[in-house]
């Protein structure tokens, strides 16, 4: 669905397909309601901002993705927003017109999913490059994660991590990393690069309320090798514990099974339209 | 055109809108033909190479060229080459079918071409992030340049001019920068970031010829303020000495004659098929 029509394609003038001038929602679609919703539209709106692309309507998009999903009991749903038409050269249009488009895909395979045994993590060569101004919000400039993921074929390796060029850790591919340490959790500090995840947004809220301490921060990637345990999150897989980083093994018992079972229940609840 | 047939859409699967996973060339269309050809489609295919995109044939997209710019006297062509298809996630497909994608646009106005007065430039405050792995590639990840670009209105800028986080000197929006010493001229390195242009390019042959030295390094932003003259390229607008840097003012002058002579004769020079 392009702008609301039935349809599978956009225009090859679209500064989504020119200059990857965009942002997307990777959202989990369960009972014929998205997940999350609510955490998703908000990180689109504030990456609409950031790159200065106006921001539709969040009854109207809404009232898209109803049509979209109504009767679908288990999908993922991509929302893109692009900058829109405008012609060649990386100067926006005066006025923008942004486009919007919804697609459904089936869900990843359920062997990864959050019920089964803990993961296997590799490290990746591809390092992420430092941009605060594009760091946190998901947009469409993502070579770096296609490369990343480009580096290996294993099935049963879910997800690569990947270093910034000063070597701090950062995150998976398509997933936020978190370290149990005897004091607390740990996550990295996603200024200078990463996306910041709804499902790490919902670690942090699921934290709080069960009081375990977690900080942001920088992480020394040296770190990976102190950590008592390590999992990683995603809003299609929800919070993953780590049985083993390349052929370094973590007690996945160390992370706190409460967070985790609060955090897996919340990332598939249904958001009702209201 | 898409993939040899008359068309103005692509699928809203394809990688390069839903992660900017391709590249793009901007062609000078002069008299039927396109110019530089060989340069354009040797670095489209370099930059395959380094994102592991199979790389069209080179008959092939020549003569789709040669059908759509058959008759034109002045316009510019945009080559986009995308992964093609392959499904939600980064990885990408086993069997990868990318799109090619031709589009004619009118030439930029005149006032900005080689033929007039010395232009007018800026510095961004968007910089530059680094990343060795897509430096020197003209990638469809260019967020940075669209931010860059959206911080000038004033039509008399031409260009502004981006420095990566350590402050070195990278490019211009869409051009490349050189500077004019008593003893040389002096270009950025493009090892980290910033795109090889293939007018750049054609200054290294040029001056070679000439026997004025050039020369490739790490320029400190601060440098700027003790060149004598500066100037910079692209493809569509040839090699254009710069008047004024935000208010500081270089004598264009000092920017050699014959080299400038020799680069705007070649840079719009038609390429016709072999």
């Amino acid at each position: 669905m392009v702008n609301g029509q039935e349809r599978a394609v956009v225009s090859i003038e679209d500064r989504g397909l020119l200059y990857g001038d965009g942002l997307f929602e990777t959202i989990a679609v369960r009972g014929g309601a998205p997940c999350r919703w609510s955490a998703h539209f908000a990180r689109m709106a504030r990456g609409a901002e950031r790159l200065g692309i106006p921001c539709p309507d969040a009854q109207l998009i809404r009232s898209e993705v109803d049509a979209l999903v109504d009767g679908i009991e288990h999908a993922v749903l991509r929302l893109t927003l692009t900058r829109g038409g405008g012609g060649r050269g990386y100067r926006a249009p005066d006025v923008q017109l942004p486009t919007r488009i919804l697609a459904l895909y089936p869900s990843p395979a359920p062997e990864v999913g959050p019920n089964n045994s803990a993961v296997q993590l590799r490290l990746c060569h591809t390092r992420l490059g430092e941009n605060p101004l594009l760091a946190g919000i998901k947009h469409l400039n993502r070579l770096e994660q296609v490369l990343a993921r480009s580096e290996w074929q294993r099935p049963e390796i879910t997800d690569g991590l990947m270093t910034d060029y000063q070597g701090h850790l950062i995150c998976g591919t398509m997933t936020n990393v978190f370290l149990v340490f005897d004091d607390g959790i740990v996550t990295p500090a996603l200024d200078r690069c990463g996306v910041v995840g709804t499902t790490r947004s919902l670690v942090f809220e699921c934290a709080a309320v069960l009081g375990i301490p977690l900080a942001e921060r920088e992480v020394p990637s040296a770190e990976l090798w102190r950590a008592q345990a390590l999992f990683v999150t995603n809003s299609l897989l929800g919070m993953l514990p780590v049985a083993r980083l390349e052929s370094w093994e973590y007690d996945d018992r160390a992370v706190p099974a409460p967070l985790l079972a609060r955090v897996n229940q919340g990332v598939f609840q249904p958001e009702m339209p209201t």
